[in-house]
């Protein structure tokens, strides 16, 4: 059996070391990604015991069965979203700057991946079992619900016009931006339609 | 042993009945929607023997292995894209109604499924394996460009302004409604970015 950081919940308090709560935060961010790279029903346990250095039975202690785990990294995802965009709203940018901030630090993160440009985790891997599983499918909305709320707020914020309706077709366009950066398209372009959407919007 | 459809290339050519390459169509169609319902690796070969009413064997010797028949539903559905594009392009449609008709059509079909509303089966389905097989990757980047491509093409006929740069925005926005639908996002929302949509590109 392998080794790696316990999780257990009646382990006795550490006196030193890390926190256990930051050992869980690793553990999911390993997590998280091994499941951007082959979706839900694509990754094992054994994947994710190898991704997260947890064995097996710690991965069951810490988070429950494999669909716990990924419900786990969908609420991490929403969760940091949320800091995100508090982190991009105390900036206060002129709008210009604002849309191209998010534009260029959005395709930044859909170009990373442990085998080729992953996307978001969410857009690529949560739609696909979202059809068969209402928890996943109420999860995926409420990261979406997010978005095009705390988008309009950062829009109107910055004085941008329609602020909602702006906010949800720069969400859509970013969406498809993370099918695009998956499906391999290069930079170049997802840079040129972000301008085009940026343009249109201003 | 389930019997089926026969789809064995030595069998003797029948004398009446249904041709071969409908036979194929219909267990084609029937794998599109098992696949579209639970994506590729949340699909077994006995979802796909139960969808197509064809045993294994029959299955791997009309199409060959699972990844084999889901690589064949991908370039069907790119070829039915093809010719619903130029049916599109036949009817030469005002730039108006072309736009509402393309909204309508694709969320009337993005609102269908077997459990649930299931959205696109190229965007739900292989984006999520198109981060770690290549082949997956250039199918759903093939349908991708082509979706740009001819959608430029309608615009342009239409007298859409900036044809290439409208396409690709409408067509980001179709790609994410199609999420939408799939994250259960109620029809007169989908409804609702439709129309903005189209009100900013007209």
């Amino acid at each position: 059996m392998r080794t790696g950081i316990k999780l257990s919940t009646d382990l006795p308090p550490r006196a030193r070391g890390r926190p256990r709560s930051f050992d869980t935060e690793i553990a999911l961010k390993a997590a998280a990604e091994r499941f951007r790279t082959h979706g839900f029903a694509g990754t094992s346990l054994d994947d994710l015991a190898e991704a997260t250095g947890l064995a097996r039975p710690s991965l069951y202690a810490a988070f429950g069965d494999k669909r716990a785990l990924y419900l786990a990294t969908l609420s991490r995802l929403h969760q940091r979203l949320e800091g995100l965009f508090d982190g991009i709203a105390a900036a206060r940018l002129p709008r210009d700057v604002l849309l191209e901030t998010i534009f260029a630090r959005t395709i930044d993160g859909y170009l990373t991946g442990e085998v080729a440009p992953s996307g978001c985790l969410a857009v690529a891997t949560a739609t696909t079992e979202a059809a068969a599983d209402p928890d996943i499918r109420d999860a995926l909305r409420g990261i979406i619900i997010l978005q095009d709320e705390r988008m309009a707020r950062l829009f109107a914020a910055a004085g941008i016009a329609s602020p909602q309706t702006a906010a949800r077709i720069v969400m859509s366009v970013l969406h498809s931006l993370g099918v695009r950066a998956r499906a391999g398209v290069p930079r170049d372009e997802l840079d040129q339609i972000a301008a085009e959407c940026i343009a249109m919007i201003l």
